[in-house]
């Protein structure tokens, strides 16, 4: 597997070089470095469930044994007790593990088929909860479901990316707006050195709210509804609260194992409401920690793409005469430097994220440096990137215009050649992609991903 | 909720009549817009799972009331013929259920926590499958299982956009390479016909594959893998065929109601291979479901753009003077039109998205259409969007010099408008939203949205 990336990485480095010459070939560039990407991950989640399946291992087995044993004089007891024939006693237990299957317990639930009891199962089956405390028996029910389930899943994956994007637009405009009065309280005298007076919001245009703030905002939301929620269902379902966080974490998450499940029995005080609110409290929590996933996947990737630069650029492979990884501070340093290299490279109009602006940069007490980081994940593994970048058909020209003072005469020429040229390369790679993939696609657009000085 | 939408949809057209005038309170405009998106879909799925309620009510309602005459019977059947307490009897069916919960069962089942048994557990958390055949029931293993499960499904839901983004582009290559081969064949005399030559390249450039046929084979895929799984299954587990392909739905959906699970049972014959092929065909399936959801997801966003913008344009509100629903092949054909159009609403410089280059199009028999279409959302809606477009901070520079040939003073004259008022309104919407959200974004960049006429 290592072996594998290790050379995926290296043909994009070569790809690159070959790039410089002749830029016809890059397209494999960027697909290699995601390959990479991805069989790294690969072996990092494999490696992760090894680890966690050792450590549930030892907690839990010995658990198991007590509970297998227990249960062995249990029986033992009854038959003994009772003189009951074993044997009947096992076709009973096997007639009561189907009754099971069908939502019947000894203890009276409620009904699982009347219509509040479908409606929460078929909340379950679409958002991929999947408890398993009502499951179709019938064969009609079972194939109902799959096609059932096909389109109301993909409607509530879209509508979890919708949420999403909703609550990251919140959260920015929020965090944004937190940041414009502290600029304005604190930042007046920056404010003056500038050159271009063009107003206060362009200081914050391109400005994004940090991954970190909103992994924390997101994470502080769902504890929040996650202990509401546990106090509400410890005292209602007589859960000791850590059972009830389990569950909530559970449900939330979408695993759903179903061996605590809400709202089961027959009858509860103020019975309506606590129904309703079980079914508001599962979707925000839902909702919560989908984006919560979300946004901590954006941080795995960023540390995927910190490995990635980390092992392509070091051992034997000195191709890079160019820095590979560099903290990201001082690749923000040298845009000058960077934007001459990749215009000797190809003849396309360097897209902003890799040339920060000076003027800004000095300007934003580091909140806009992120403007770039935010496209150059992180600054990790930067010119493996390059490859990708330099595709350049879509280009900031409002970062362009601000920040490189380049004459119009030079624009002109670069702005013919990119209509001639550059976008050949760029059909495997749009710029859509080169943030993110997946809701990272949002996010990366979104949110800076690192706080720097903040 | 249909009331709230259209007002939000109202706004978006006010928000637009201002921004002629005014153009500096767009930012509303796209954010009502995708309000209006998000709660259609979420009265649209609500509608979903009360019909969805109702039709598995009705389908297993009556087989629950059997199976609840049939333990009652089977229930006093026993307690008569060996005389047994009932009290007693339901003490130990209790008792039978807290060891169900321990992982025991009359029949003896594989070891739940021994190493391979813990690694099947980890990997139904991590992919928030959640079969709950095991579930932790130790304090530490409950409290252990939340942050694991944090990570874990973090970085699992990066694999799947990554195996997304994957697949996406293996298609979009193979898809590709099959397009040219017949461009080559039988399309070399349409492309004498165009004036600028650069080459064969450039027709390809901007092909995205029809995400109908990407769904299709996403399908296909689904259900050939579904179908050989379920071979399998019905062979080694000795379930009924349609069995097997509701376990193999539920499983592959990350739903997992656990009523079903696979690799169970304490002996299968060649046990190792069965378990790993096991995980195989369940990571297999997972993944394709997954990237099947996601495309499903696409058009379901493009019929809530469709309705949308039917809902707009329909009814009292005649503030829209020009179209707003039009068909996709309509919208293309005016591209001066609605530039110029466009151009009077704000000084900036229209994204590429809404004017497709006349000469391509003539060119392209079709499929390049479609780099238009991709980001208007099937054309429908497709001025609602313009709030959004509008925001114009990145520019195709390439579709822009091609398709419009605006002189270059004019293109100047915009370019230092657009820095240094365009972005204003646009922080709140980058243009890597404006494709689609979540792993929307990444599809709308790689697949057309409609297969227009191949």
């Amino acid at each position: 597997m290592l072996l594998q990336w290790h050379l995926g990485a290296c043909a994009v480095l070569m790809a690159q070089r070959r790039a410089a010459g002749g830029c016809c070939c890059c397209s494999r560039a960027p697909l290699n470095e995601d390959n990479a990407r991805f069989c790294l991950l690969a072996g990092l989640i494999l490696l992760y469930l090894l680890c966690g399946a050792a450590i549930f291992s030892a907690l839990e087995h010995p658990f198991e044994l007590r509970a297998r044993l227990l249960w062995k004089q249990q029986l033992e007891n009854f038959t003994r007790r009772y003189r009951v024939n074993l044997g009947a006693l096992h076709t009973l237990l096997r007639q009561y593990e189907q009754a099971n299957g069908a939502g019947i317990r000894v203890d009276i639930l409620r009904p699982r088929w009347d219509f509040s009891g479908a409606f929460y199962f078929v909340g379950t089956v679409v958002s991929t909860i999947g408890f398993g405390m009502t499951t179709p028996a019938t064969i009609g029910g079972k194939i109902f479901l799959i096609f059932y389930g096909l389109i109301g899943c993909a409607a509530t994956i879209l509508f979890f990316n919708l949420f999403l994007e909703r609550i990251i637009t919140m959260l920015a405009y929020i965090m944004r707006w937190c940041h414009e009065r502290r600029l304005r309280c604190g930042g007046a005298g920056v404010m003056s050195s500038r050159e271009e007076s063009s107003g206060e919001e362009d200081s914050l245009e391109g400005w994004k709210p940090s991954v970190y703030y909103v992994m924390l905002i997101l994470g502080l939301a769902s504890v929040v509804i996650a202990c509401s929620a546990s106090t509400l269902y410890s005292s209602m379902e007589n859960w000791s609260y850590v059972d009830s966080l389990y569950f909530c974490f559970v449900a939330f998450s979408t695993i759903g194992f179903g061996d605590l499940v809400s709202s089961q029995r027959e009858h509860y005080e103020s019975q309506g409401a606590y129904r309703l609110g079980n079914c508001l409290i599962i979707l925000m929590g839902v909702c919560c920690i989908y984006s919560l996933f979300n946004v901590i996947s954006i941080i795995i990737k960023q540390t995927l793409n910190w490995i990635l630069g980390k092992l392509v650029c070091s051992g034997q492979h000195k191709l890079c005469s160019f820095p590979c990884l560099r903290s990201k501070n001082q690749n923000q340093r040298r845009p000058a430097a960077r934007l001459r290299l990749n215009r000797m490279k190809r003849n396309a109009v360097q897209p902003v994220s890799n040339q920060c602006p000076i003027g800004r940069q000095r300007y934003t007490d580091g909140s806009v440096e992120t403007v770039c980081d935010s496209e150059t994940d992180a600054g990790a593994g930067a010119e493996v990137h390059l490859g990708r970048r330099l595709s350049g058909e879509m280009i900031s020209v409002n970062e362009f215009m601000v920040s490189n003072k380049v004459s119009l005469a030079l624009l002109q020429k670069q702005l013919s050649e990119t209509a001639h040229q550059g976008p050949r390369q760029s059909y495997g790679h749009q710029n859509g992609f080169s943030g993110g993939v997946g809701a990272l696609g949002i996010m990366n657009n979104r949110l800076q991903e690192t706080s720097v000085d903040r």
